[in-house]
Parts: structure tokens; C-alpha cells; sequence
């Protein structure tokens, strides 16, 4: 019989459904509304129903279903199973494992998002291959994951892979978490977007300044746009956000080592123009008495990471015996 | 038939030989000079022969022997088992394990010799209990090991767990590595020491002055020494010290998430006048919206780490199928 994983990713406006077969070959997939209001077994019935009709509009049966698994926003209690906070779901403690393995009736398995999207990435995108890798998410925050001799690192708390909150500037800019100097008060889209408005209204000139009179505010997206465009400002605002990325990645060579670092989200866009002087502080960063061949890439899989993730961890847990 | 593990810490003075059962408990050790001039297969011969002797004065065979594990230092190519490069035994490329193997008749393992520090305080010391700990060696320079998920990270080209080379100040201080602002830089004893003779050379009043006109040079045991005594300047020295290693831990919480970071080698000798203001700069750097319970602390092991090490890394890679 043709054994069927779901992956399921939950955010805070739609939950992507995917069903894969053993192979991770993508059988089918769809999205739903979340419906935040309706609180978390709402979601998961509606989720497990969505995931059901797929199944059988596949042509197979709910019997196929072997495991599901889904991965969340927040600090996930992974041997328990449990949302611990996140606050654009608004969920507390949310048991959402044993939820979802009532409702399907088959086991799951839980994981907070960037671990998913680096597991991910890991097995089908561009860490694939590569038994110790780093994923960074580059977004209105920067987070990520960490696999290490091919598994993922939760750590104390499930709290490891934090990068955004690595200090790479003592009692430098102040980030949200209360630290300061850390990776995301530097090179997150909105700290980014802050330091060029910063230098702006100190008095910097730019051709974002227009922008920022009418509007009030820039974003991350504008900075690189007016690089392209030949600002002065834009691209000094970007180089130092690929400095504070490059030295992240130093970090990180010294610690876990990885063989690649994986760039993820929506800051990826940029392309070249972010990439470009990553590899280039890097270079100029990193010790001279041992060139690694540590590789520094963007992500492949894009909006199907979630779904892939979580449903190759429901097929790794299987394989090593986790799933109940 | 008693199953005795054989555990060896090889340095560029002596190697120190212990015979353990299938628990790690000691059954007897011993060392023998290097004598690094005779190479390698002379120094294998040699530690061979001082185990087996150990063995049958044990009133056990060479029989009961199972397997033994060597610890070098330099970087280590742990799936070839050769020691890639060390200065100060002046290898280049040495099959080690093999070496070993041959000669004792028996499968080896080979490790590099601070990640064999971080293993044995793992299974018997004060990263005991600890599935994901840090082990940071404080001596001349500052090296370490990690271990996530229960074993030993050892990531691109083994070189995994440099954490004296994790960059804290940008365009900082510069290392011997080529980099600048790395946490040896500032915390190593040779880099506290300097620091103390530099601020003394531009003109800093402290009781330090008098030895380094008399010496030409100051230790870090002498800074640490004039901490106790109330020097100002040796406080001052000391606690940037502890910020850099305070910063070091932040920057491991939030990348692998110990449980514990346990601080291991010559300059832990300096007691609660290193380790109190380590643990003072994490709680004021550390970030606010999650008060982890990471703990700082100090190795438990001594001198022989390296034997129990090594002894326990063969015992678990014989419990994993990994011995040959």
C-alpha cells in the first residue's frame, strides 16, 4: 500500500497542507484560511479534513495516511509536543501534537518553523547533502536552524539556532530581545530599513529621503531598490548589512562548522546584491591560516518549505522509530 | 572475560596511558616521555607496550584488551584517522589510528584532543547529564568541543568548536589566526597577559609595573595574582577577560543552546575571580524575553580527562558498531 505523509504548515493567515509519498515526491497540496479566532482545534480539524479530501481526491484512501507533521511558529517543546508561545498565532501551551494525532487518528511529529525550513532545505533544497548545515531566515527578524551531524540541534529550552540574537557588536545597536548589538539589530528587512531612515534624518543624503518624507517610513526592499538604482546610502546601508551576515557566518564556522549556510526569506530577493558582498566580507573576515570551503547560498525551496519539512520529518521519525 | 578499554592523551612531553573497564572505571595508568624526536611509530611502539604492561600488572591478558582511543592535538580527520597537522608534535598526515591498531591488534578511535577534553567531562565530569554542552579550553589559546544531540559536533574538516576564534569585536584585536577581534584575542592567558603589558607600556599605573620592568614580560597567573592583591589595572584586564568569555557563552546559547558551558585548562586555576564576573557579564549582556537557565562552570577532571576520554569515546563508539 501506497504510504502517504502530510506536511502541514501553520501560519497566521493560511495553513499549506502537502502529501507526499515515502520518497517525499509532493502527491498533492492546498491551503486553507487559519482563522486564528477559531483557536487551535478549529484549526486542526479544518486541517485534517483539507488533508483527508486531498487524500482521496488522489485516488487513495485515508488508510494510506501513515503521519502527519506540522511545524509552528514559536518555541516548540519538542519531546512534549507543545506550542509554548507565539504570538502571531496567539497560542500558550497548545499540546498541538497530541491535537493533530487525535484528529488524524495517526501519529505526528511538531516542529517551530525555521527548524522545519531548515530541514528542509536540508534534505531537498540547497543544504542537500551537506550532514552539517545552517539555515539563516532573513525577514522582519533573522532566526534559523542548525543540523549537525545530520540531525536538528533543539538544545536548552529547543531555543539553539536563535543566529539573530548572536552579539556581534557589544553595547552596540539595541535589538527587541533586550541585547545589544546583535545580528538582527543590523541585518534584519527592519533593521535594515531603520538604519537607512537613522541616517537619513541625521542628515545623510539619499535619494530614499523623498520616499521617507511622504510616506514616513522605508522599507527593506526600497533600501536595495535604490542600490540598484546607484545610492550612495543604500549601498552603504546594505554593505553593512552583508558585514554583519558575514560575520555571522565566521561565527558560525567556529562553532558547528557547517559545510554550507543557507540564506532564507524574503530578504533573499535581493539576489546578487546582498549575496555578492556577503561572500565578499567574508573573504576579508575570515582567518588566513585555514581557507574552508565553507559554501554561503540562498534557498531553493521557497513557499513549499514549510510543507516539505514537515512532512520529511513524519518520514524521519518513522525511519528512526520516533513516531507513537 | 573483563573487557578493558585503553585510553591515551598524547602530548609533546609526555603520553599519559589508562586502562579502564566497560564501566570507565580506572583500572590502572601510567605515562612515558614522548621523546618526539624517535616519531611516530616509535611513540606508538613504545605506548603499546607501557598499556600492555599496565594490562598484565593488572593480573589481567592483553586478551581482555577491547579497543583503544587516542587523543592528538591539531586538527584530526576523524572519518580517515589521521592527525592532518600539530606543531608541537610535528606531524604531518599521520595515520594514527591505523598506527595504533596495527600495533596493538586491536580497533582504535582517534580525536582530537580538546574535543577528548569535552567528552570526558561530558560522560564523567561537569558536562555529566548534559546531552548538548560546551567545553571552552583557557590556556595559551582558547580552543573547545561541542556536543549536540549527544555527540561530538566535529563539522567541516573537523575543525568544528574553534570557539577562540568567534569573532566578538569586529576590526578588533588581532589573532595569530589572521583575523581580528576573535575571543582568543582577548581572553587567551597569552592575550590577557599582553593586554596588561600593553596598557602598562602606554602608561597605566599598576603593581604589575615593577615585574615587567624587572622581566621584560608578565604572565596571566601574575595578573590574576595582582587581581587578589587589589591591583586596578589587573582588575580591569581580568574583567574585560570575562566579558569577552560572557559574550563567547551568549554567542553559544544562542547557536547550539547548551545546557551547560564548562570552562576547562590552566586559567580556571584562578577560581571564582574568573568565573564570578564571567557570570556577572552574562546576566547583564544576556537578552531579557527568556531568562535561560544555561550554566557557566568550571571542569571537574583534571589531568587525566584525557585518558578517561579517549577510554569512554572507544567504549561508545564499540556500543554504536562504529569499531573496526
Amino acid at each position: 500500500m501506497r504510504e502517504i505523509f502530510i506536511g502541514i504548515d501553520l501560519g497566521g493567515t493560511n495553513v499549506k497542507i502537502g502529501c507526499f509519498d515515502s520518497n517525499l515526491k509532493l502527491v498533492a497540496k492546498t491551503s486553507i484560511p487559519t482563522q486564528l479566532e477559531l483557536g487551535p482545534e478549529s484549526i486542526i480539524d479544518r486541517t485534517v479534513q483539507a488533508a483527508e479530501n486531498l487524500v482521496l481526491k488522489a485516488g487513495l484512501s485515508v488508510d494510506n495516511i501513515c503521519a502527519a507533521g506540522i511545524g509552528s511558529p514559536g518555541p516548540v517543546d519538542i519531546d512534549a509536543g507543545i506550542v509554548i508561545a507565539t504570538s502571531n498565532l496567539r497560542f500558550t501551551n497548545v499540546p498541538l501534537r497530541q491535537i493533530l494525532s487525535d484528529r488524524l487518528g495517526k501519529p505526528a511529529v511538531l516542529e517551530n518553523d525555521a527548524n522545519v525550513t531548515c530541514w528542509a532545505e536540508h534534505v531537498a533544497g540547497a543544504g542537500k547533502g551537506a550532514d552539517d548545515m545552517v539555515l539563516v531566515t532573513l525577514g522582519t527578524g533573522v532566526g534559523g536552524g542548525i543540523i549537525s551531524n545530520g540531525e536538528l540541534v533543539h538544545g536548552l529550552g529547543c531555543n539553539a539556532g536563535e543566529m539573530g540574537h548572536i552579539i556581534i557588536y557589544p553595547d552596540g545597536r539595541l535589538c527587541g530581545c533586550g541585547q545589544k548589538g546583535c545580528v538582527e539589530a543590523y541585518a534584519s528587512a527592519s533593521s535594515t530599513a531603520a538604519r537607512a531612515a537613522e541616517a537619513i534624518k541625521a542628515g545623510a543624503q539619499s535619494s530614499l529621503k523623498k520616499l521617507l518624507d511622504e510616506k514616513g517610513e522605508i522599507t527593506c526592499k526600497e533600501v536595495f531598490e535604490h542600490v540598484a538604482a546607484g545610492d550612495k546610502l543604500a549601498k552603504e546601508i546594505t554593505q553593512d548589512t552583508a558585514k554583519a551576515l558575514a560575520i555571522l557566518c565566521i561565527v558560525l564556522l567556529h562553532t558547528t562548522g557547517p559545510e554550507r549556510v543557507v540564506f532564507f526569506g524574503g530578504m533573499i530577493g535581493a539576489g546578487d546584491l546582498l549575496l555578492k558582498p556577503i561572500r565578499k566580507f567574508f573573504d576579508q573576515y575570515i582567518w588566513t591560516i585555514n581557507k574552508e570551503k565553507m559554501e554561503l547560498c540562498f534557498a531553493t525551496l521557497g513557499d513549499d518549505a514549510g510543507i516539505i519539512g514537515t512532512a520529511s520529518l513524519a518520514i524521519h521519525a518513522r525511519e528512526q522509530g520516533r513516531l507513537g
